[in-house]
């Protein structure tokens, strides 16, 4: 980090004058640990699962939209598919159990912890053994980013219902009531959001004695793929692989890795402010100022996927840029 | 714009959850008239020019600094350089009138209108047939980008002192006083900001019977570079080619060129909102909500440059996801 503050006084420009994406470089070159970083490698995982509180009435789509969406993936036709595809990056799509079991798709990765979870505003969302097959299915992907020598992770998200579950998770985390995080997610009207934010109150009333430790909250509200997004978060941490964080259901799942190991969000970069309302509140609990601001609300990692071309363009930047001695540009007058 | 939009309703995603993404590809759409834009050819101009108000101590760096950074263009050191590389985008830099004449320099267009400006808070800052060579400076960039076949268009500047020349057109047209409108440039400090406060006010004051009309405040208080900016947006919007407008210097000579030719604007794309407090004041007067809010301050055209991944990421997402029918997707439930 210092060797790349000391590069960037030197570039031919106002000190602070590229703003963000100074500071970005910065800390890419920190977690990296070289004075000029790199993200041309970028590794996406995106996990689908489904969720049992989808029974309660809290989304705008049908269950069946997760394993459609699923097909999706794997024939290359979602928001993702294509933003990977422009970025040139690694993308895995991981069956973290939808409510039916597809069978083999090509370019999907079954790791199936169950057909779905329970229904979280009436018992545990999963058992302890399904949390560890998600667990793994998180650490699973960090390690085919790794073969696949990426330099930056992106975990994405897809599951009818998963806002709700991020909302418990990040309402009991944070010690927020229920209607301060709960939003449209995928297009709920007042009248959905007000049976989301009473299904998610009555939750928390049920799993209270629960939700004290980080790990706990995710069996007792999380999901099966927000399971396998912090248990990915963590592996990256642990590895030193800098994340980009997507938006709300992601950035639930970043609290909790963050809550459960301390320091394990100075690996996380996050990437946009998602219009979920609740996303808001986690970013400020994280200190976190995301870099960009679009309104946007998809998830599958696509606001992180958005993100990656600012920060290459941020490292071409730091690494060559010409300093005010090559170029014999005057420096600031004293 | 009608084609777009119903495309767009038709993608695998909750209606809006691409946020900006959408917006942008939709106004793309409606710009260069097909359903499915595109913006791989992006052109780039940017314009040096020297400002004989830099002679009343406005600017945190010597004079000296344009041609020197001139020549920082022509061997490819500058931000703008980096970026222009990285995004494939062809890069013109045009000698608009520097101090001093640097002579043929590699990648470098002459096409001067003098030898810098006059002190605009004393005098007029240019003739009228200075302004008409400037103004052809912009026109002929546009020529170029149309025979490179642009699909998109950026102007960028280099001048010091430009922001205070800028801040006096701003000022002029928005009928706003300097301090609301003056800020620390490329680095003042407040001592500095009240000095070029007190500079701008003074020509502003000098010059209030000319600066009614649009292109006579360019004349009075514009820069050789910031009147060939406003040629260059004009002639873009004569030929309806997308313009990615860049920060504040870039904003206030898009503001002389909308007030000059009302309905211009439609061809304006405004890209990020810079760390210049005056900037948010000429968007807001042209309704304009920037793509990155990202604190850069550097002009040269770099702030727009960062906003073309966003741009192509849209494109890309709009012309190539699938649509439900395609996937085999359920919308919305009723």
């Amino acid at each position: 980090m210092r060797a790349a503050l000391a590069r960037q006084d030197q570039l031919t420009k106002p000190r602070g004058a590229l703003g963000r994406l100074e500071e970005v470089a910065i800390r890419l070159a920190a977690m990296q640990g070289r004075e000029r970083p790199s993200v041309d490698q970028v590794h996406i995982a995106v996990f689908a699962a489904d969720h049992g509180v989808a029974s309660e009435g809290i989304s705008a789509y049908p269950q069946s939209v997760t394993v459609e969406m699923l097909r999706n993936f794997s024939r290359g036709g979602a928001a993702i598919s294509v933003l990977a595809q422009e970025l040139s990056a690694t993308l895995d799509v991981v069956d973290v159990g939808t409510a039916h079991d597809p069978g083999p798709l090509p370019r999907v990765i079954a790791k199936r912890a169950g057909a779905g979870t329970s229904n979280l505003s009436r018992e545990a969302a999963m058992s302890a053994s399904q949390q560890a097959i998600a667990l793994d299915a998180g650490y699973e992907a960090v390690e085919r980013a790794r073969a696949a020598r990426a330099q930056l992770f992106i975990g994405g998200e897809m599951g009818i219902g998963n806002t709700t579950s991020a909302t418990a998770l990040a309402s009991a985390l944070l010690g927020l009531p229920a209607q301060e995080l709960a939003g449209p997610g995928t297009g709920l009207d007042a009248a959905g959001i007000a049976r989301k934010t009473e299904v998610v109150r009555r939750a928390l009333q049920l799993h209270a004695a629960h939700c004290g430790d980080p790990m706990q909250a995710l069996r007792w509200l999380g999901g099966f793929e927000i399971v396998a997004l912090a248990g990915s978060y963590l592996a990256c941490a642990q590895h030193g692989l800098p994340v980009l964080v997507d938006g709300f259901v992601a950035s639930a799942a970043a609290l909790a890795a963050a809550r459960h190991c301390p320091g394990a969000n100075a690996w996380f970069i996050f990437a946009h402010e998602s219009a979920e309302p609740g996303h808001i509140r986690i970013l400020r609990a994280l200190d976190a100022q995301p870099l960009l601001h679009l309104g946007m609300r998809l998830g599958e990692g696509s606001g992180a996927a958005a993100a990656i071309p600012l920060l290459r363009l941020a490292c071409a930047l730091h690494g060559r840029m010409a300093t005010f001695s090559e170029a014999g540009v005057s420096q600031k007058a004293p």
